[in-house]
């Protein structure tokens, strides 16, 4: 088994989606033990940080990779398993950009309205009680909340000969802010271009349902994953499989489009694993499927379509693709 | 403790919220034990009835009420305590109706597509497994899903001298359709007129988030709750209360707006229970809340900002309504 | 020739549609000359009254009406043509609202910011010049615009048992504030409930397409109107009919509904003109249509597909009802 | 004055705003006598030709360009002035492709509804009568309609690193399919990176407001422009100057977003323009703009707000940068 290690310096973050030069070629079944830094590349430290003064906007979201996986042809899936997220840092942090965010006017719902004011919270790890601390800014409330990493960027290269920055979530996959990307996620992502061209970043060590205020408890993180490819499969909107789930990501706005697309998705996939029709599936999914938001504030907004195993009869996603990936990652630890 | 049992005869349902006797004058502290038509009216029985030849679109949503609630004036917060849904038959319907649901276009989403087909599912109710039968009208899937009752509609009569239909969702409630409108819940509603004039109705036996097709596992059911009074407090929109959650539910299009109205909801909530600071607590939804839709498919969206207790400090609402309501509701069984 | 004249009293004004008995009962050819308070109900006469303190918000956009038309069943033709509209008073006012406007946060697109400051602006009337003053509360310039008159509210009573207020736009009509709506014009609506029940309000001396800050130059208005009645034929959607335009109006949210709900509305109305297939109609509203949009503020947002009559073979709309009334009109003057 | 005309062969086309070598570098002050090919690539040409069976989607609205402005840098200002469109065919083409338009389930309204059928209609351009003639497929109605040239596709390339298809309008402009982009229109953009490397193409023989079903009267187009620099000043979102118009082009989904973009963007030009303070532009809009839709059908949709000159006091837009190309463009025929 290929392991590779790879804490990227500054001069080799990338910014985008499709348009850089891999860091690496691998053969698919390489283990990746990597560190991403925070989305403020690290530039965000204390409550006395001001994002308009300290953060570069062209320079956030730095992210890991691309790793060209070998093999790899359009309309391949790529299945990326996260093995471990583990907080690199003590502390992480979070903030209000002016102009950014779900509850403020932004570059698109312009307008006339002040910023909202700019604060700053960093969020203390307490990695023996498993939790990370919010203090409020005004009056002394204090609430440890666990700790639950996941990683908002996971994206391969966009289909169409187009570059698009690490804000970004699209079919590609990209910047989807869910806390479903966590520890023991099998994602699956179709292929556009040779090599699939992946990064991962943004790591998160908790975040809401929505993202509210556009960030995350953002922190630089330890990230171990299993690497494989699928030949052909490659399916219209990035899906998720976890041990006792199905979901499938969709980003659009306004937000129902996101949600459509996921279900949409899902009875995609539902055809695929039951040979179900598309109305019994969307009538499956009226009564069955969750609905959680990921987030409300990026580029495009993203939604899930999420259904548990446990009401379903039993199948097989991808022969089994998950299941493999959960045994090879038990023999890592 | 007053008791009041009422199962309404057909001339006597409410098809608005607002505009309509109450079939009741009631007191704070009332126990009601209701009986409530399925949305269909109780037209669709078999899978080869066609909605578009067997439903009236004038007679859908049948309400069970109005109530009239002794004392309580504008500005008032009522409190509905569901105690109890039993499903009042051994089957639900679900079905497809031209032009109405989430992944079709519609009346508003005006499209040159043809509707979809009309299908009708039927679910066998097995009370002793405590499952809804879904079966697939092509091929041969059979799948057992959990009961898990919940009312559709629950509204006030809305503000501004309004009368809406009770397929409406608002700031008033109403056809809400959260399946976290379950037993336990406590749902406080701003009252807008004198007597609050609430009604409750379109039961179902389980529901997906989102309601993709527009009908859940619609069934008649049996309803038991109980109604209080708090003087003042109304909230701007529909707050629950769980033993182990708090909830807003916005109504609005498009769906980013329903989220966002429930967030700013319960910003304005948290507010209230621990003197949190706006700032602070959006900072604190955004690593903690989760947002599950409700409906995507209603004249307004409905999507929901939901709080685990557990992560919070204990904290009384409305002066421990909710723990005073279910330790009464525990008298009842 | 019935000659109705009106000046309702502030007793007499209607605040929705729907709901409120009818101020008279007309028969189809009637004139009706009729006097609108301006949709502040009067209260905003200074550059210095603030709306968070002199309005009420339960009163504003109060209807002139609603008139019983004899005979008016639903499914038929109300036939409402603009004679003449004549500023009643040497002034209007504009202003803006707080959370209520297109660019700024409002109740549903509920956002953290502060409201927008209360600014008032007082256009002073010049009947000779025809023209409309915008004096700049900052800085010294001041713009004459043409006086262009026009009813920013014609509705009729709603389908469905609803009653809402007069500030919402749908498919009867209502708050659709177009500029459109102009003397010439012909407005067409679906009537849904017994005698029609219309009524008209929110005269503005001028106003720009979207109404972005939600108020226009709001004016008290002298109206005079010819009602007539189509058996039959009821549109979907308003219609409107110039000497050189056709338009549809759509009310929704997102904006893009509205829109779409315009679209098929006048691909409708071309299949009735013309006989012309729906594809073939979508292709020629693709090249020849034009898209004003109406209001981006209200309840629903509004907007027109409207197409110069030069560009289309003769027609006539429900038997030359527009040229009918034109001829009559020009009988009153 | 330098004179470059570009007639490109099929290789030389370009498919993205960025990531492309210029074809040409040019001084400001060129006048560019430019062929463009029209969006499907010349691939459509019969009422026969089925999208699904002739059209490369990879290969659709080819640009011409782009070009390398020299001196400019991001920061400034292009100014792009289109002196004369010409059809450089007898015909043009429109079509409805699957999952494409305003009046259809699309990839992001994703929706279970089938797509509609495909069909072609081809224009017939009369030179001498300034028409292009629309046939209806089903039925005999026949209309000759004014030819209308513009070009839909107009931009720079993207900020952030990013490249996107030339499908996309954004706020480097692009795909933005506006009838006001027409001859003695002076299109404004903002420079995103050096050498601006703007692109043209997607030629219209003429549209309607909307796009409403995805595609006007495509057609290779024989183009003029004069190509000049403002050092700094760029814009926000692209504006466009006509001898008696100004306006702003947003592009946002949904639809309300474009449009508020587009508000807020003349908002911050009437500030240039008169120091205008916001709100008070903001009220002068309220009662001054005109709103006309560009597209509802592309990545982004489109709005303009657009303001008469003749409503205003005298201004010079970029030191009379309108004007000077006007005089230039006048000696050049």
């Amino acid at each position: 088994m290929d392991v590779v290690e790879f804490r990227p310096t500054p001069e080799q973050y990338a910014w985008t989606f499709g348009g850089v030069a891999p860091t690496h070629r691998i053969k698919p079944g390489t283990v990746l033990k990597l560190w991403t830094e925070d989305a403020f590349s690290g530039r965000i430290t204390s409550t006395t940080d001001r994002p308009s003064a300290v953060l570069n906007m062209a320079e956030v979201n730095p992210q890991t990779g691309p790793f060209y996986v070998e093999g790899a042809e359009p309309g391949d899936t790529l299945a990326l398993h996260i093995v471990d997220l583990t907080p690199a840092r003590d502390w992480g942090a979070s903030t209000t950009i002016p102009f950014f965010g779900g509850l403020t006017g932004t570059d698109r719902t312009a307008l006339l309205n002040e910023p909202l004011p700019e604060q700053t919270w960093i969020y203390q790890v307490d990695r023996a009680a498993g939790t990370v601390r919010f203090e409020a800014q005004r009056g002394s409330l204090v609430i440890d909340l666990p700790l639950a990493p996941m990683l908002g960027t996971v994206g391969v290269a966009p289909p169409g000969r187009e570059v698009r920055t690490s804000l970004v979530p699209d079919t590609f996959g990209g910047n989807m802010d869910t806390p479903e990307m966590k520890p023991g996620t099998t994602c699956y992502l179709g292929v556009n271009v040779e090599g699939a061209l992946f990064s991962v970043g943004d790591g998160h060590y908790r975040q809401g349902e929505g993202e509210s205020c556009g960030t995350a408890v953002e922190g630089a993180m330890d990230v171990t994953l299993i690497v494989e490819l699928i030949k052909g499969g490659a399916p219209p909107w990035p899906r998720l499989e976890h041990d006792d789930h199905y979901a499938v990501v969709g980003s659009a706005r306004p937000l129902e489009d996101a949600w459509r697309a996921s279900q949409v998705g899902m009875i995609g996939w539902l055809g695929e694993l039951y040979g179900l029709a598309e109305l019994d599936a969307y009538q499956l999914l009226t009564q069955a499927s969750k609905a959680p938001l990921a987030n409300v504030v990026d580029v495009n907004y993203s939604a899930l379509t999420l259904l548990e195993k446990s009401l379903l009869p039993a199948a097989s996603a991808y022969d089994g693709m998950h299941a493999h990936l959960r045994s090879i990652a038990k023999g890592l630890s």
